[in-house]
């Protein structure tokens, strides 16, 4: 069956996926650019970026992926449920690439842009959001792309095969924690952490039996 | 001027520097020695132990330490207040062999141990307990033994010079929170993160001017 993968999801020293005050100027709110640093400075995001640990990582993002399930507040800005003419934040070629299911409680139609990304907008718990996912996947993986309320959903639920957390270490202070609920996560999966030199630390969730 | 330091503080991936029911029996509540498993496997703690970086970090607890400043939680056991006759949880010749002082509302005269461990009790803000500490500590450094909460109001009131946390990957989910009011800490502070084949990562925070 093909795999749930988690990649690249950026937190907190103190458990934080995204800053307070997300807005349409600030996407991870006082969060700023803080979580992604790292990324921004690999190969994969710019010409000449880094090449060691970090870039290793970061492109396992789009190989064998076949479909994203993200969030309403990953797809765009709090209230654009009010705006019918709003495509995303994530502009007119956006960088997944693939079928992508919004989860909201405010559907709309399926919008087609370019590059191969399509959003469908759906309204429906985790287990049977995978479910259309991997059927638009057809055999390939399925991302879970965030943000932190999703993430935390997915694994919740047992649906994630393998999953990549960045822990960068800044104190956020407030915004949406990642970890609530899930005491004892780290049973079922094989965990490997590996710092890197630009300061943040990866771990990697991969279930036993996989 | 001595230095204020924190060694081997142990901290869940989820931000919990102890667990939730802490007991006589269990020091750390339900966390049980889930977050020191990493020490118990050093050369520091038993013959036969690791040697790596685990065991680097780990043995910098003690020298040039004149003095440690603890919490009553770190002390004893919930409830030992109502034992004028209990010495602490840390046995007849604790590890600690400097004068500690013990912040508790329930001041008591001073235990002399065996080891050169002499526990005093203060009921004293992180301010005026350093100054008692560093006094006794006869030039040497000074260092905050823990718990969570003490730890964390040292680091707010700007104390601490060197701090060194020990990251394990498992989620506790309830307990006590280490990085609650820290916001922007590590503005202050070199921060270096490095991780261990035992899967703990280590982060230190260096104050930028000492």
């Amino acid at each position: 069956m093909s795999q749930v993968r988690i990649h690249n999801f950026a937190v907190s020293l103190d458990g934080f996926g995204t800053g307070e005050g997300q807005s349409r100027e600030l996407h991870f709110g006082h969060a700023g650019d803080r979580l992604h640093r790292w990324m921004f400075a690999t190969g994969w995001w710019q010409p000449g970026g880094s090449g060691g640990v970090d870039d290793a990582f970061v492109q396992r993002h789009d190989p064998g992926i076949g479909a994203e399930i993200m969030g309403a507040g990953k797809w765009g800005h709090p209230g654009w449920q009010d705006d019918p003419g709003w495509t995303g934040a994530w502009g007119p070629n956006p960088p997944f690439h693939t079928p992508v299911f919004v989860l909201t409680h405010h559907p709309r139609p399926p919008i087609e842009m370019d590059g191969g990304t399509t959003y469908h907008f759906l309204d429906a718990p985790p287990a049977d959001a995978l479910s259309a996912a991997r059927e638009a996947a057809d055999g390939r993986d399925v991302r879970i792309g965030g943000g932190p309320s999703v993430v935390r959903d997915f694994l919740a639920a047992g649906l994630v095969d393998h999953a990549h957390f960045v822990v960068v270490p800044i104190l956020l202070g407030r915004g949406v924690r990642l970890w609530t609920g899930l005491e004892g996560l780290e049973k079922d999966y094989t965990v490997e952490t590996t710092s890197s030199p630009s300061g943040v630390t990866h771990v990697t969730l991969t279930r036993a039996d996989t």
